[in-house]
């Protein structure tokens, strides 16, 4: 999909928090800012959100030499995570319905998202209480479901496409009622925002059940000519591609195969785009286009 | 005052509401915001918020041709204002202090703010509400308003800065109060945002009751050195300085003069610099730095 203007904004408060992240020095954080201006005020607007996003934020990291600037963060949210998951666990398997409930908890967990604005997102203080929460949250996504379920039954190569870090480590709770060994998990090619690299999926122990790859691109998405050829081939071999976050379906959405995406609606762009309002947790088939989100779980 | 980064995000918020009035091509709206983006990433941000609004609006004006896009929606709300100034002159004059009550009503007025955020702005249909709300709103700054009675009772000279469009309407309320023929009202010199010019002070009617100035400036603001010498005498005589608005305090708050400051609070930035919460309604004294805000009316 394309960017629309009012993601303007957004770029810029992600700018912001780039230069915050960067310097302490006024000046320096100016420059950022005069940076991320030029940079946006060249982008082609036509492209996805997540095509600009990756211009910008690599022009920043050039500019700062900075190459992580949210490598903390990105710790931080994967430390936290792994203190979690044991107990998210065991609430999952004592569900009537632990599949859904682990998407349930899958879903909540992409509220880790420093993309997001910061009513969008979660502090790290709020993140125990949000992912309780996210259990008993309603997903919208009956159909897609049941479906999900039927194609799960007879999937050999399942794709998944990570989002962010911290979020990844709760990722292996869906993964792991999906028999893992049929599970290629992708994260991104290189750091961008927090969303979740080879790193991150190390420190989520994941290599101990799935094949791990990365994509090779440095988009907060997965923008398919900018990915490595293994990557290209997996999601062409794939017969099942599970996709979490707004950045996977923003860039993906329009591709003509069969997407589960799975993600928590962060902006009013996407909010009109699926017909939901802005926090609500979605689970979405595509195929050619967006299914009928169904009734709620 | 200084520009924050923080202002950046309002500036792009600003301009993408210019290529909405300018506009219905989505095309020429992009265009519009590159040229946004790119005046941003020029201009001084040491200067203070008003001085890169009126770099921002000026440069907007000239790329799109539009002497005043917001020139429809001011003189909806002068029209608005118009209808409702009766009814708000009789509930004053009911009031056990109706100077207060006048004051109270025209602070409430200055959400009337095309250049705020939506959430710290009214929509039209709310205007009427918000107007009787603010007649019992807290006002914060008792100590200015005691020592702006015993002003006002020796000032033959006072200089009244107005705001916006639609809230100049309402000034009159207060102007009413305080000796119409000691008063000179000041608008801007050129359209910027909705604030006020001359032709809102005439659609107001305010030339039966006061001396009407321009300032020379575009700025949404008072920036002294771009105001036409006229200007600058009436500001250097009075011996009453009366400022509507955020972007008057913007300007004149670092002034070596005394000034009474008459706002709603509407962004974080200023909130912390009067130590007082977003959407309080303020009368703020300054004389070489602002005085205590004083226990709440």
């Amino acid at each position: 999909m394309k960017t629309s203007l009012d993601c303007i904004p957004c770029f810029i408060r992600q700018a912001l928090e780039v230069s915050r992240l960067a310097s302490q020095d006024e000046k320096i954080r100016e420059d950022i800012m005069r940076r991320a201006l030029s940079c946006l005020a060249a982008t082609d607007l036509t492209k996805s959100p997540p095509y600009v996003a990756r211009n910008l934020h690599r022009s920043l990291r050039e500019f700062t030499g900075l190459a992580d600037p949210y490598l903390r963060e990105k710790e931080k949210h994967n430390q936290l995570a792994l203190t979690l998951l044991n107990d998210m666990r065991v609430k999952i398997d004592a569900s009537p319905d632990p599949l859904l409930m682990a998407i349930k908890t899958v879903v909540g967990a992409n509220v880790i998202d420093l993309g997001a604005k910061n009513n969008n997102r979660a502090y790290m203080q709020d993140i125990p209480s949000l992912l309780a929460e996210a259990m008993h949250e309603t997903l919208f996504g009956q159909d897609a479901y049941r479906q999900l379920q039927y194609t799960l039954a007879g999937a050999e190569n399942i794709l998944y496409l990570a989002d962010n870090a911290g979020e990844i480590v709760f990722d292996r709770l869906f993964i792991e009622k999906i028999s893992p060994e049929k599970v290629t998990l992708a994260v991104r090619g290189a750091p961008v925002i927090n969303d979740a690299t080879r790193e991150d999926a190390l420190a989520a122990g994941l290599r101990d059940i799935v094949k791990i790859i990365d994509n090779g691109s440095d988009a907060p998405g997965t923008i398919l000519p900018d990915c490595s050829p293994e990557f290209q081939r997996c999601f062409a071999e794939a017969d099942l591609i599970i996709s979490k976050g707004q950045g996977n379906f923003e860039t993906l959405v329009d591709e003509k195969r069969e997407i589960y995406f799975l993600f928590k609606i962060k902006c009013p762009i996407i909010a009109s785009h699926i017909g939901l309002s802005v926090n609500k947790h979605v689970l979405v088939r595509s195929n050619d286009g967006i299914s009928d989100i169904g009734r709620p779980l």
